[in-house]
């Protein structure tokens, strides 16, 4: 058992994080960190952290693992301020969406703890935010990735991967790179994709008109459009080359589509369609079996 | 009230017709058309038509008013199978997904009846299909457009407009041309890029990683990429003009966003998104008051 965990940034993954562990029985001792306001007086209310704290310097003391939960902008600055008032055992990890960044910053930051630095992903997601919205059952099932580098340290990595399989999670280690490549793939260009088609419909004259014979396609297909700009442009900044390569791959693939258009070629259109609806109905037939 | 309504094709949309007009005491006698399989078998036992019938030309007499609700492709054939047996006076409409082609299609087959064909295209689909899957409420709300030309008989188009009045729909005129650009843009690019980005990922060496850590943010996003290849070739063929128009406005948006990204140009980004998060949101805030 943990005797004290810190969490920087206690919204629904940080939340849900604690939560998870506390129900496991995991930890002693959790201490939220953050400005102070609102979000950190229910985190404290709702028994999801026993202590909250705004004074980063304070609340690192003893603590044997920290995990930074805050906005992903945040993190170097998280970084810069706890650096001077580590314990040189304390194993640091995070739960950013990108991770080539996030070892970057922590190259910079936290250059006498990069060994125990260990960068973390948890797929998980929820409509809602904050910490009213965490839940201990989170992350049952889901996919967390840690991304560890040639310093890692290897009992630190092991302590994270523990931490993530107490929750209930499915972990798995791969190269940050790796990691940055697929999920600019099957989320970040995904997200770019769905604010780049409200965008244009909205930038028209008739975009009311538009909007009032768009149907159930359009609202599950544009759901995402609907997430955090701030958020969506830093991870869009953050893991740059990767989406552009991606969005090369998909500016590619239209112009494919288009010549077959052109062409009225409707046995390729066919062809096309029938892979793509192939592959998404055993995804999700996969899915539903997990 | 209706003596005698005929549905070509009852399935989840000719049945659901058939069952909010029932329902509201508005039809006499109901017959379905079909191939006679299981289906159109379900279609009698469970109530929603009062006859089966297999032969066109014995179906159409004495019919008040005939819906094509077959797959857009057999529209012409059936047309083609009708004409000889229709009385002067019958209505005809349809509920494709495209109008224009269809008015194309009745101005060759149905020409002595053009006055009375009715073009029309309700809003509404569910995740299944065929007539177990009928609803009487499914058209509640729901928009339905209907497509007038010049030589329409305004009698004609109020019955029609009544007919979907009945099933609790918003209906609404416009031109064909109109019609098919609005669902261009609503509902047939956003399925033209869903298959695109799954048949991108699937064509991939790594497509079974990939798909491995794809979350419910590409879930919804590639929700309609499950959809009927057939009936999405035969619409885009069908909408091909429209499409490509739409295809192009799209294309230049990537172009926008890559160069956006590739400057590094994080505010031009976020403001993009924050455009298409506040049309999302106030859309879908607009859509739960209806």
């Amino acid at each position: 058992m943990l005797d004290k965990l810190v969490i920087f940034g206690v919204g629904l993954i940080g939340g849900s994080l604690a939560l998870a562990l506390k129900r496991a029985g995991a930890v002693q001792h959790v201490v939220g960190v953050g400005r102070g306001g609102e979000n950190l007086r229910n985190a404290l209310e709702l028994g999801v952290v026993d202590q909250a704290e705004t004074n980063a310097a304070h609340a690192v003391v003893d603590a044997e693992i920290i995990v930074l939960a805050t906005p992903v902008a945040q993190i170097p600055a998280v970084m810069a301020a706890i650096a001077p008032h580590l314990s040189s055992n304390v194993i640091i990890t995070d739960v950013g969406s990108t991770k080539s960044d996030v070892i970057n910053n922590a190259r910079q930051q936290l250059p006498q703890h990069i060994a125990r630095f260990i960068a973390g992903h948890p797929i998980a997601g929820a409509e809602k935010s904050g910490v009213t919205a965490a839940r201990a059952d989170l992350f049952e099932g889901k996919n967390v990735v840690l991304t560890p580098t040639a310093e890692t340290d290897p009992q630190a990595l092991q302590m994270v991967r523990q931490l993530w399989q107490t929750t209930g999670a499915k972990v798995s280690e791969m190269s940050a790179a790796a990691h940055d490549d697929i999920f600019a793939a099957v989320s970040h260009l995904p997200h770019l994709l769905a604010f780049a088609l409200v965008d244009e419909i909205a930038s028209r004259p008739n975009a009311a008109q538009l909007f009032g014979f768009a149907a159930s396609g359009f609202r599950d297909f544009t759901r995402i459009a609907g997430s955090s700009p701030e958020m969506w442009r830093d991870i869009s900044m953050a893991n740059r080359e990767a989406l552009l390569n991606e969005l090369s791959a998909y500016q590619n693939e239209l112009l494919r589509l288009r010549t077959l258009l052109e062409k009225s070629d409707g046995d390729g259109l066919q062809a096309l369609f029938e892979q793509a609806s192939q592959a998404r109905n055993s995804w999700m037939h996969r899915q539903s079996r997990k």
